[in-house]
């Protein structure tokens, strides 16, 4: 029998709500009603302890970075919180880590600032949150920004415009590492046929 | 100066993750950002303890049902943990106490059929997540079920669609309770210009 892999959300205090539950939401409907595709989804935070998102809701990680097991995927949200990250070095070690191990790193909105100030984005086509594609620039001006994508797929790094795109982001991944129809029939479970109002 | 007006969403074993969270991001990023508009989200739960969500996600409520300030807005999420609630008295009687005293009582997905098993949806317009829509029908025959909508709004019970539907139903939340351009504000802060890949 293979060997589950697994996809790891990072939590942290001030973490978009959306940015962390959108794709756990498209992910783990996947991985939960089709395990026969040998992925797992878990949560984890530096401390395992719960944290408090950037709107108040209170959500306890499956896992610390001490007690997860080796990532196969590696999901980095945004949010306000983000920004202390940016000058946390053990964060940016344990994200360089990652890179170097995990086959896949993928963030959603401003989580693109942390990977950048980890060195992950030199000389790469990358996306955030449209009001942060400066900061983006700032954080590493070799960064081909691209400001009208919903996500960028570069092979072993994938970026994601802001909040929402996470969700999108989330259904590729699945269509990537499963295939496109796994994606489908995701899609038509959470009844994503977005019609927005305004 | 006026009082503090309280949207709640319900939390409960098994509520599906992005049923609560997309419509608490699209709430909670207009109240927070708008204090000014008078409106507050807060997350509630029977017992006020941790609960686990549909796909394992695991959030604490901001209050209890008996701690919770009155409500004027209820949001009532699905999942596959409102099957149990449908027979739960006490938690019907608790519905019925809040269409008694809100002004406004809306769900998400499957959130519809606990509305109906507690007599709310008699003869009303109203929808629920695709796969539940006979389901519905059988809990109240007077229904008159709403199978193509995104969300359904019958001026003091909205019903929306399965899962991501929430999202396009706060947003015309906020477009009612505040103003139109405050909704497009939201919607571009989260930036919900969603591309589905698949």
């Amino acid at each position: 029998m293979t060997q589950t892999k697994f996809i790891g959300i990072v939590l942290f205090d001030g973490v978009e709500e959306l940015d962390a539950v959108g794709p756990y939401e498209v992910l783990a409907y996947w991985t939960r009603n089709h395990p026969e595709d040998g992925y797992q989804v878990i949560t984890l935070s530096p401390t395992g302890e719960l944290v408090t998102c950037a709107k108040g809701l209170r959500i306890t990680p499956d896992q610390s970075f001490a007690t997860a097991p080796a990532l196969d995927v590696v999901l980095h949200p945004g949010g306000q919180g983000t920004r202390p990250l940016l000058r946390r070095p053990e964060h940016l070690d344990w994200v360089r880590d990652q890179a170097a191990t995990a086959g896949l790193m993928t963030s959603v909105c401003t989580g693109s600032l942390v990977y950048a100030a980890a060195g992950l984005l030199k000389n790469r086509p990358a996306t955030t949150h449209w009001a942060s594609l400066d900061e983006l620039t700032a954080l590493d001006a070799s960064i081909k920004v691209a400001d009208q994508a919903r996500f960028v797929d570069d092979v072993d790094v994938i970026t994601s415009a802001g909040v929402s795109a996470g969700i999108d982001m989330a259904l590729h991944l699945v269509s990537r590492l499963s295939f496109p129809d796994r994606a489908v029939s995701v899609r038509r479970g959470i009844q994503y046929d977005p019609e927005p109002p305004v």
